[in-house]
């Protein structure tokens, strides 16, 4: 086999660092349209714009990844890295998609909560992986990986409390079949940010 | 550890398109129950036969792979390959059988359509794994897992469009239920297409 | 990189052993929860306590494993050994959760049979798991992998069976919804083991 041999300093963190300012933007976005109660076309297109950025990073990476002879961390690591920062993104423009698809429409209360915990989930999540870069700033890595799964456990009692209040008062079955699609999608997100979490944290680990 | 040396010429390959040609069998015989209109159980066993042969190779593929010192390419990049090629049949296996055990009848010009998407897509797919034998044809290889990843989208709006036209138009939330199930079962061999055109790419930036 | 040298005699096996006991506590915990037929705050609570005994020994497994330089077999062998038993105590925990959330009361005749064959699947897998510890009983680590295997084909007709009666005799959507994500959920759990059982199978070959 012939390495194309890339000079050791290309710089995975810039694309890990575009990944997770995506998923921000990503999350951002979704805040304001579950606030709005609507998805028109415009931030439809405007949240498979984020998507489709945050996919070329992703892509990058990996390519760089299988051209690359020597790499920063663990090579499984940078791939699962990338992998999982790519899913936080296309799993919000599942729900984006989701709502549309569904024509979900007015404000929520409870998607209002979700997607404001997400967004901080990967507002901490940015501290993590930004952080990465210099590990003499791993005590303020860890504790943001502490914090996102903390975020992941209120998200399970947040699905589970608003799943059960759906199930109790919701009388239409096709209104309970499209918003247990979306909590569990919403859910499912925190749950990503959680994977990301660990695999820094066991970058951090090997490092140590 | 002791290695059972295997003849350095063992060749993954014949295994590989042993697998993509059940992976054909299978989208072949989903096409033709579809357009039939409903399962019996001739075409439940049939299907279970090539699922069941497809296994049998990935089985061999795994086995030989920790058996062998020495690989044509990457062990993660034969073990994906290998895991992702069954998942191929083994989705197309659940549809089918979801048609059987929720008593699904007639000819859904959906279904139809979605069957004939994941032909063409498994069929692309089959000259792109076919062509890893002999890399000096990649050009062939890379056109054919871009044509798959093309099909995944267009497998996308499809889902899209008909989940909008189901959760639209019918009143039934039993049938609902049940064909929103089967719909993302046919979007989700076409993700899985996807994935076995990555790795086949991501094998070819390896080798390049 | 420094690797903080960990004694080579460190014990996953111990570790190993601890997860399947929490898998199997966690198995027997949920018969007896299916058999009273609900989900009081104490068998919750139990049950998120022994899924908490389960993720500590995975994630001591996995910290050991970033930190060791030597270990008993092939380091991805380990982290997919301590990550799908990790599972199985996770998925238990999700169906006793949504028994919880929806809930489901009553004792249902299927899911006490689930509940049974995931326990006599989670004890099978129990020996394979301990067997491991010494080599010369594979024989008997080989019948315990090819029983789980034959389990998980009892709970895929199980599965099947029970879906084409909820779809034929409930009439109320929301029920359908219900026990269709409870009982698939319980046919994941015997999944899950057949995954485990293909890892120590594969951990076995390659010792061989």
């Amino acid at each position: 086999m012939l390495f194309n041999f890339i000079p050791r300093e290309f710089n995975f963190f810039d694309l890990f660092e575009k990944q997770i300012d995506c998923a921000i933007e990503a999350a951002m976005h979704l805040k304001e349209i579950v606030r709005k109660g609507y998805v028109d076309e415009e931030s439809l297109k405007k949240m498979q714009d984020i998507e489709h950025k945050g996919d070329e990073a992703a892509h990058l990476i990996i390519d760089r990844l299988n051209k690359s002879f020597i790499t920063p961390f663990d090579r499984e690591d940078i791939h699962s890295l990338a992998k999982e920062m790519d899913d936080i993104a296309d799993t919000i423009n599942t729900i984006v998609n989701r709502l549309k698809v569904y024509k979900v429409t007015g404000a929520d209360k409870n998607l209002i909560e979700f997607a404001s915990i997400i967004e901080e989930s990967v507002r901490t999540l940015a501290i993590a992986v930004k952080g990465m870069r210099n590990m003499e700033h791993s005590k303020s890595v860890v504790e943001a990986c502490v914090e996102v799964n903390r975020l992941e456990n209120v998200g399970d009692d947040l699905r589970d409390k608003v799943l059960a209040e759906l199930f109790e008062n919701e009388k239409d079955p096709i209104k309970v079949i499209k918003m247990k699609d979306i909590y569990q999608d919403a859910e499912t997100v925190l749950d990503i940010c959680e994977d990301v979490a660990h695999v820094v944290g066991s970058i951090l680990v090997k490092q140590a």
